[in-house]
């Protein structure tokens, strides 16, 4: 079932995710755009939103338009929370594969969505056929999903960080840090005053220290690979850059024998898109802007029983629509890394 | 005059040459404010919305209060455009002294104010009793004036860098071009989709090619002093920083034989807050960062007959908030460096 | 001579040129790297000085080797000025193609090479024979050059800005000015302190008002286009922000009934690399951050006869590494746009 | 005592903390800087290598001048280490007080210094001599110290953090974990490409994770107030920021009922330069930028048994020379805050 052409549907191509998701399926020799959807900007040129896929995009913004997505092999959403829980199940009954980069589908609990949330859940039935996108978990099951929830930009740096901790018991599970730095893209491209550049250059910041959205999401994840109930306390900040974020993960060590750069390269040496750098080397944000992978390097302080991850990845991309783009090439069978294998773009 | 106390108001504090205001009048030793008003944020402390004055300013806005800025000897605007021209007047006639640092007031002309902004002056009949708050053109009328249209940070930095030459008309009036370049502060604070930080960042834009509203201020100011309808083409850039204009301007040269260096130092030998670089070094914003003052060079570039200018403040210091305050220093017969010795903050 | 194979060298790779070179041709499908050279690197893998290209260049640097460099059909060098000159000679007489990404061989007069860089050229044999490597003015030349002198990125960008208007002879040649901004990558990766983190951010300068390098280039390449000598101010500024230039050009119109829209759509229509902006939009450089493009726009400032064009590059990627892929692939026979059509990444 | 004149001499000048102990130092009514060395620059004008000082100092550096020196009553050493611990006993052995803003005479223990520096230490018998100069643990003696070693940044920021927990024995002192990050002025002036613009600039890395130097000097800070060995892991980041120290501090409650927020606020509330911020808010250090102040939050998020300290500074301010001047004036018996009531620039 390899295709020579999957159509693509995107609905909410305004944000930030939706203009990532645009760079890499232009560079992408499968899939082919369709139809692009923004209530907002309808009967605009993308190009004249985003510049800089002039020449490269030619689609105009339509309003939703349900013929034409239910015309697409796969639709991506490309929205801010609760709306693709309104908009995916009927284009789903269709028969059209869903992959979504909101947080509508990724828990599986209807009522922690709904609290973390503030509002119901509108398509509660759909949460348990949901497959949660992270491939380095999920590979089987997202090949055949219809529908995937594709992971957080926070939760996926983090996750791929204590995976290989927690899968071989290395940590107690319930004393988990996460200290989170992202660049302010994550924040998402609605006008608030915090975000402006005059609030966010050359400063730092901490915020939602007392529970930030991706928490519950983390948690769950964690929760499947530890078999247990983790304890985490997640700590994001908000750094001046564009892209990018920094997990720095802080886990007790159990076992004060294992060889930690040893079990994080065997856990990913089959893995495209992770890379366990080797012993000497820290990683930084930069070396993975515009990427679709995650850099990792694991240290244990002066031989201490305290481990430390240090996970990077552009949220943009291995954080969302890079990942994306990887859930679909296994929903269609094409090699994981087509059209994904670009390099980061320094400096 | 010299007064012990000045009884200072502001109104609309919560952008930031409000906030500017209030960092230079923390520091100033006559100053007391005693009343700021906002209409958002009425009732909570200033500290809440700015941390950095913790400490340091014990008031909150008050929505706005009549009474207690009639009580004070100077008010403030810090407001959008359209604003002071409705307020200030009623206050001008209870015998307050208004220090403006909008837009109302600069211009002349009520017609071209109404075109430029697109709508009507509210108070017309103030526009010619306003003085015009550059002091180192009207340090004389300032003194005495009831209300001070404070420049715009543009206007102040390109006014400053040709009138030496104006003055001495040494150069075409005709053919003036100022290639000016700002900080995203001067933009304000409002949220706005392109001053978000993932837009601003990393990029530099070209904006108001066809015509910004500076224009006519500075063309006003260039008229008065090179006695003749000088011609400009003004093109504003948006840098990746928070704060500072760079005016580069550029004139033709009508007498090849001046000494352009000496000229810019007599010119402003007196001036405590322009200072002329000496002939080997170049300026750059940092070196203004938070000062109130304005670095000049002077260059004639292969000997040619072009002259380059490059002009150099902080857009909140020298171009608004700390000319604000050197303009009240002379209102009130204060030396008029008081509480302006500032130096700039780097890196 | 399609070639399904082209041998690459890379001589100096531990500069931005050299990693932008290895970030493109990792992407080129006829590309094939076979040596890069450092000599303080030599030994090291790629890889380990720029962690992006893990898992995709495998190389190591290697000292000066110039039997692995003979044996390559092309080979690049990404060197500091006052190196290619004297290593290219040998490879050249071997047969091997060259394309220099520095200075060298930009000169036409060795000379005006010696007074600008403060040494005497070694190669001046070289000089008449070296192509100019701009794609839009010298394509034929390029095709089948030997030796390629790949233009420097203010060049490129201001050049593209004032070919039309030159060539239709629409402004005094006499009376050009550039203004022009630029990323701090354009300084290199050497460490000087003036390009430290903490002097450049956050802050504006100009630099080399009286004389920057590039001058006599750009000068050069006018001169042959307006068919006369030119004159041009040309003041160069320093951007906090890690890649783009953006040249404000000024031209003073001596035929003010000229389309310059149409005028600039048509010179450019055929150009895959120059994007001619619709009349409501003007660039940014993060439109074309790390892609093979200049975009353009043109403005008669309240149809006054000053023109004002505005042309944007990626200092490393049009300005540098892109076009010598594009030169590469203008000699080897290849379609221009092959391994370039990648999308600027934004934000 | 209170002198109407301190005489002050600065050691080493030319970098970030001698900078900004000028800028310092030009505000405060009482000290007189009487001279200031450097070897590179002797012979210059300190207003030529920071023209932010044009106007406010007039002094030309000077090769050491022992004389001179030791004409002062305080001698500060803004220099790299290793300086002061060779120039300074020459000093305080004249009667001279003196400020030490390096790492030299931080550690008791001179084996410690050893091992952390590379080099035996060249005046151990001055270690236990020396005061640490953090004056919210060390006031008395500071007062009549001859001399101060200046904590460093990250320790200033994660001391101030721990302390009210440490002593009021809230968290096991064995787990600790400062999650720290910082602006590059950090990492100071001295030309390395790790701190290029280009190299740190839209992009969040960590370093020396295997061990910072500043780490011996917080654990020996914590220790004594401990009255244990405290177990401390310490991962420093780089942020692309010019200023500021963001100190993310997990401890592990023993003590679940205790009011954190009240025993934060307790053990500062006559601190002047120690901020708690209410419960609602969370600090950034652009709050800070420029200010002699720390501000701190506490949280349990989840109301779970760690407790999280948010502490911020500007590492060049209250993290070297504010917190200096702030030691000056305790010795010298002025009131603590003089000339340093300084309100953050923002933005």
């Amino acid at each position: 079932m390899k295709p020579s052409e999957i159509k693509v549907g995107i609905v909410g191509g305004t944000g930030y995710t939706g203009a990532e998701l645009l760079r890499l399926l232009v560079s992408h020799p499968q899939a082919k755009l369709r139809t692009i959807t923004s209530r907002q900007e309808a009967g605009k040129p993308v190009a004249s939103v985003f510049p800089s896929l002039r020449g490269l995009v030619g689609l105009n913004y339509e309003a939703a338009d349900d013929a034409a997505l239910r015309a697409c092999d796969v639709v991506f959403f490309a929205t801010p929370h609760a709306s693709a829980m309104s908009q995916a199940p009927a284009l789903l009954d269709a028969g059209v594969r869903v992959i979504d980069l909101s947080a509508d589908f990724r828990l599986r609990d209807a009522g922690a969505w709904a609290r973390w949330y503030g509002e119901p859940h509108q398509a509660p039935g759909w949460l348990d056929r949901a497959v949660y996108g992270l491939p380095e978990v999920n590979r089987a099951a997202i090949r055949s999903a219809q529908l995937v929830a594709c992971p957080g930009c926070y939760p996926t740096a983090i996750q791929l960080g204590f995976l290989p901790l927690l899968e071989k018991q290395l940590i107690d599970p319930h004393r988990l840090i996460a200290d989170a730095k992202s660049g302010v893209s994550g924040a998402g491209r609605t006008a608030k005053t915090g975000n402006l550049f005059s609030e966010a250059a050359d400063s730092l910041a901490a915020y939602s220290v007392d529970g930030h959205r991706h928490l519950p999401e983390i948690v769950q994840g964690l929760n499947i690979v530890a078999r247990t109930e983790v304890g985490l306390v997640f700590v994001p900040h908000l750094v001046p850059m564009n892209r990018g974020i920094f997990a720095t993960l802080y886990g007790r060590l159990t076992n004060g024998t294992a060889d930690l750069q040893e079990i994080f390269e065997m856990r990913y040496r089959d893995e495209q898109f992770v890379d366990v750098l080797p012993p000497d080397e820290l990683p930084q944000t930069r070396s993975v802007r515009g990427a679709n992978v995650c850099q990792i390097a694991v240290r244990r302080p002066l031989g201490g029983d305290t481990v430390v991850v240090l996970s990077v990845i552009d949220n943009l991309t291995k954080g969302a629509s890079g990942q994306a783009v990887q859930n679909m090439n296994l929903m269609f069978g094409l090699p994981e890394e087509t059209g994904l294998r670009i390099p980061a773009v320094i400096p």
